[in-house]
């Protein structure tokens, strides 16, 4: 399948412009602090050092996981597909920092296990009704990994937006992002895993004991799409071709909490510099979030210990993104 | 002088209502993190388990500082009125985040060592042009000080807002704060002092001789009042007025930086209630403010490295109050 180059966003030149304006604003040489990054990476993202007033859009990228056989959750499957009603009915906290915020939000149906219909605000692109059990066999097909890729990447690319805010639902999902995380950092289990929606310290170590059996079940499995189809569901397989397609349209990328950011790891290993086009939202409460944006070097903007996926947290960080853009220009 | 009352905002049945309405949401409990915990205080300050849309105001005081006679900064003293004609003209960073946020913005010439003239969107309540040099006397009269409390008083109690932001702005006031928190909490010096709008290790070591200098000259200084009249400047002195109001009157008082969390530690002094209607919007990049935040045991939202003053950590934070009270109704 073919996947899109992706350029590194440096532009010394333009870089130099904008932080001649930044520096020109009436205040103490950086002392707007993180904002000045954010400006900077703003305007060269966009390659405009007067970005325009900043149009967001988010897509919740919602499946289901073969995984749940192994009682990875304290949630039962069906919440998947409940929680994409109640994000349909407007219900959610998602919904209420869209709006809040101004952001258009779509729901991705990647494969939950649940016949939707056609609905408003809900785009099908079921890849199956939920994927195969990491721990015992491949979680999908290579076909279907290249399907969810294209998909994520058709999506994006019929999107008209600056600012691409990425979120997910999937009951069992921290157990694949821990799995992606270990297979792919090579940091010890005990970093990766961690509560999820809220399971004690015998469910984490019964988390601990399936991706490890996954490892053993996939050990050989080494490139970046091999292990995303090994290990990955298909709402992270969706959003790293979202990722892709984001990057190589140069728009500016708003990574959520530790799903998402699993997704990422995945993209980068196919095109490092899908990175550049990443702001990090928050550190999440999840346990391992924190090492896994160490092992990014990455630098959130939030730490509010929110722990609920569904984009929630880039939406909250987005009025940094407007703040950023609206001191420049 | 009269100082108000401030009673606690504990109220053990409307906040078991507010956790109730929070875990009711379809989410698992706690996932929304520091949001929930802001949430509970908006609905406990307000005492209404379903706050209406929240009306944000910030107020800006301004002030000149005779301890610029020691040469304590890296801007002169004239950069104080500058910036209050740069608010005015909108040319600002909180124009700005004010504006993005639907926040009120006013300025306050607490003591502005300039004459304004009457303009729209300052409010003249000049104490004096600049206070006297704490290093080797009082900053102010006590007569003064009063003066001061009351003018921030009164401007509060005037004000139809549920949310207060505070702002400042004064060359020189990185040390006042220095040296009410180094009288205050007791803390070394080393630990109160830093760069302010940057003057460098040179410059911060001379800091510390001046509030040493200060602290000699201010050795039988003890209640809070002659602490303020002592080391305070004008607009330290205002915000503190400010903060009792606001508090008296039960509205949500957002912190800002260094300087603004250095006239709540007065204000806590005289009535230790105070914090509970305080939001502390961010960490900043000034070196004393984390010990500052640590004394009072308080939880900043936002760490962004910001150093600028002028209420623009507050405006940025004051998305997430919104968002706060969003989700909860």
């Amino acid at each position: 399948m073919h996947i899109p180059d992706i350029v590194p966003i440096a532009e010394p030149s333009l870089a130099q412009h904008l932080q001649h304006l930044i520096n020109q604003k009436t205040k103490p040489l950086g002392s707007l602090g993180k904002l000045e990054q954010l400006a900077q990476q703003i305007g060269l993202i966009l390659q405009n050092p007067q970005p325009p007033a900043l149009h967001a859009h988010a897509l919740i990228f919602a499946a289901d996981h073969g995984v749940m056989d192994e009682q990875v959750s304290a949630f039962p499957q069906s919440v998947t597909w409940q929680m994409v009603e109640n994000f349909l009915a407007g219900g959610a906290a998602i919904n209420v920092f869209a709006k809040q915020n101004n952001c258009g939000l779509q729901i991705v149906d990647a494969g939950v296990k649940h016949d939707f219909g056609v609905r408003d605000g809900l785009l099908d692109r079921k890849i199956a009704y939920g994927s195969q059990n990491l721990a015992r066999q491949a979680a999908m097909t290579s076909a279907q990994c290249e399907q969810a890729l294209q998909a994520g990447m058709e999506i994006v690319a019929s999107l008209n937006c600056h600012v691409l805010l990425l979120g997910e639902m999937g009951i069992g999902n921290t157990t694949v992002a821990s799995a992606l995380m270990h297979k792919i950092t090579a940091l010890p289990l005990a970093q990766c895993v961690g509560a999820g929606t809220g399971v004690d310290s015998a469910g984490i170590a019964h988390k601990q004991q399936v991706i490890a059996r996954a490892m053993q079940t996939h050990q050989t499995a080494s490139s970046a799409l091999e292990i995303l189809a090994c290990l990955g569901g298909f709402e992270v397989a969706m959003m790293v071709g979202a990722i892709l397609a984001a990057a190589h349209a140069r728009k500016i990328i708003v990574i959520d909490g530790f799903i998402v950011s699993s997704a990422l790891l995945v993209a980068r290993l196919l095109q490092p510099a899908v990175q550049d086009y990443c702001v990090f939202a928050h550190c999440s409460d999840e346990s391992g979030h924190r090492a896994m944006l160490n092992y990014m070097q990455a630098d959130p903007l939030l730490a509010l210990n929110l722990r609920l996926g569904e984009g929630s947290g880039a939406a909250l960080a987005l009025p940094l993104l407007h703040a950023s853009r609206n001191f420049l220009v």
